[in-house]
């Protein structure tokens, strides 16, 4: 009898890993079922702004693979809008609610295959029933958003709560669409993935942009009129908003996981082994928004979502469950984005992260060109790398800079992935041509940088 | 009494020497004097082809650091259009003539630079009294070019001989000037700095931006009307010409040091250590495009002359000169250009490389994206990697594509620096928004395509 493959969540990393089973188990050898409680598969979180935007038509065009795509090409029986409401470690079964027809279903399974995702942060004020107050993660947040940006009354006034990723982009993408936007951020600065000297430079951005960012003003709730959104209530009195978004980033899914004793770890999420196992529960297996994975560079357990990771551990997960061997090496915290045409970039620790994983550290900020000097179309870019003290070895860098500065941080996650040395890096070979880079490239003289700093301190 | 150091060369590697060794000693410590026979210091050869096309004003603008800068900021004695014709390796001295007052100087060293650059690859029929045929490598090269298309009669029609780097981008900007260009290449493909099925892509682009490509064909001859050139003779007849570029490559310009009884590597080149002396000789260095270089991959000296290569040496053989410590660890052949929009990048070693140097391996070659599939502007990106086998240790990487396809190969490089195998960069964690990359960096999907090789070889 052939073994069956339980998935619960139908994005990258569940249908990562359940392609990736099928592609080295027939049919008769593993049944996979697929449950999803939306209305997609397999799509892009990360493209819901531009979507927003009206930049990219949505949302077809964000779904990678569709489920009749996963029931014809890899045989998954895929199950939409169906809620796994528990599972049943004992009896090896879990059981589903039916959104649409009702009812709920039992069915057994040999592996499971833990892919929930995360949910948005959402504050107390913010569990209501007051209507256009959005978290953003799932395709079906975004149509949501959409259709109500789209209603009548037409919203004018947008307020975004909390300045990570999402909030930033968001931000963006409305203002694009004609709305005035005002970013509420409670710390000093938004963009906190970034260092605040950096991140300075993002908030620059944003508010020639037009967006109102206002730091340091906690949110303590909404107003309301008819059941619409009216205002957000701050410290500093209310703000006006016919739409707010929440932008404070979300936190694993792992309720249904805690309630049938499947263990977390310190971060909140799902703890994993290298091949996406959970420890302990044979045949059960976690990927995605929902795990914790290693940070290579602090040594700690933390929780990154990122559709970068939850595809490659999808893929581990899959290759695993369908008797292969893969495993998951961890990650360095390298992320990319943009706000207008201004790149961002950052990978390894911030000076904050370096401090709480106990490094000695030293870090440099050099101000170079994304090309030759003489170069139409040269802009600034700036570089700050981290680096150990006394040992040189690179911690963390952050890149923000306009045309072709945010994939640059690559070239400096290589670098760190390699556990490399600022003095080790100031050799390397880059490439150069005018339009690409200064004969010395930013990565480079910022290198060189950190290299004076760490053995003539006194410069 | 002040030491003396004379630097023969007044471009990247012996003025980044001469400011180098300044900054560790003072006037009182170290007397230099610079020996340069043309009209410019410190400039970018790199920058000529956008010179020639109009994109860059020229020549003020390519140079880094003029003449007046070195002797005010750095105290350099530099001696313009002055030509070293001898060096006395016995007597410590060296021998330079003023091309323009006439007569010639003797003058003493302690340490010597040797940083002379590289010429022009010049067929016998190209040593010629005929005009309008030009090698490029120095400003002066760029001038008389630039002065020739602008008088009269003005050229129309254009051959460069040789498709190598700078040929390429040659053909490009006198096309933007309003030339009709042909490229002649003895073989069967130009651009052989990157593979011939990567080359065909940009042959491809070349076509389509309206330059004639005509390989397999050698060059006998040039024929001539009044002392001008009026045609390119080949094997297939007479292509008419009324200016002639040579892109036939660089070699180093050891004319002198041969002269002198410096050793020259197996590459032709100046051989040296890692702290950029040459060895046997105490007090002398060399630096830039006439050394030699390890290639940390091949494990061979090579002669690759580039500006950035000739920083970092100059920089190198400049601290150790000033009495610090500093190595040069080598090349891995890490190069970009573009041709029009396409851009292209190549580091490590092509498949004729890693023949030649006695490796075992698998090439790949995945077809992707620059940016996700959804995103606007999207377009495809080609990433050949070639892996040892079986130890699937990178050995070479070239990039061919659109809006930041060629520093991605920066990221490959670093991988290549490290020596990664495709194993382990499968497992990279590089940064990922839609506008940057697909879910999956090209980098990572040929990655994996190239695991897949070699672990099932069979599919």
């Amino acid at each position: 009898m052939a073994q069956r493959l339980i998935v619960i969540g139908g994005n990258a990393a569940g249908m990562s890993a359940a392609s990736q089973a099928r592609r080295r188990c027939g049919r008769d050898e593993l049944e996979i079922i697929a449950f999803e409680r939306g209305h997609f598969t397999s799509y892009s979180s990360c493209g819901i702004p531009y979507w927003v935007s009206g930049l990219v038509d949505g949302p077809e065009k964000l779904v990678a693979r569709d489920p009749e795509t996963f029931r014809r090409r890899f045989e998954v029986d895929v199950r939409m809008r169906h809620e796994v409401v528990g599972i049943d470690l004992d009896r090896r079964e879990v059981i589903a609610r039916d959104l649409v027809g009702g009812g709920e279903v039992r069915e057994r399974f040999d592996d499971l295959m833990y892919a929930t995702g995360a949910l948005p942060i959402r504050p107390a004020w913010a569990e209501t029933n007051v209507h256009g107050v959005f978290g953003m993660q799932t395709l079906d947040d975004g149509a949501a958003l959409i259709d109500w940006l789209e209603g009548e009354p037409r919203p004018r006034r947008a307020v975004v709560v909390g300045g990570g990723y999402i909030g930033v982009e968001l931000a963006e993408a409305m203002l694009q669409r004609g709305l005035t936007v005002t970013l509420v951020e409670k710390a000093d600065q938004p963009m906190s993935t970034v260092d605040e000297d950096m991140a300075e430079l993002v908030v620059d951005a944003m508010r020639e942009l037009g967006v109102h960012v206002r730091t340091g003003i906690g949110v303590t709730g909404i107003e309301e009129r008819d059941g619409r959104v009216s205002a957000v209530v701050t410290e500093e009195g209310p703000i006006p908003a016919d739409v707010v978004v929440l932008g404070l980033g979300v936190r694993p899914d792992t309720g249904l996981a805690e309630a049938a004793g499947i263990p977390l770890g310190p971060s909140g999420a799902i703890r994993v082994d290298r091949r996406m196992r959970v420890p302990g529960l044979p045949g059960v297996w976690a990927a995605g928004d929902c795990v914790e994975c290693l940070h290579r560079i602090s040594g700690m357990p933390v929780h990154v979502p990122l559709g970068t990771h939850a595809n490659k551990q999808g893929r581990v997960a899959g290759t695993n469950i369908g008797g292969g061997y893969a495993t998951f090496m961890g990650i360095i915290g390298t992320a990319v984005t943009k706000v207008c045409d201004l790149e961002v970039g950052r990978t390894g620790l911030r000076e904050r992260d370096a401090s709480a994983a106990g490094f000695e550290f030293v870090s440099v900020v050099a101000e170079s060109t994304n090309r030759a000097g003489y170069y139409p179309g040269t802009r600034p870019m700036t570089v700050k790398l981290i680096a150990e003290r006394p040992s040189g070895r690179l911690l963390g860098a952050q890149i923000v800079g306009w045309s072709e500065a945010a994939k640059r941080i690559d070239t400096l996650a290589a670098a760190l992935w390699n556990g490399m040395t600022v003095d080790d890096m100031t050799a390397l070979d880059l490439g150069y041509a005018p339009p690409y880079a200064p004969v010395w490239d930013p990565v480079l003289i910022a290198a060189r940088k950190a290299v004076d700093v760490l053995h003539h301190p006194s410069r």
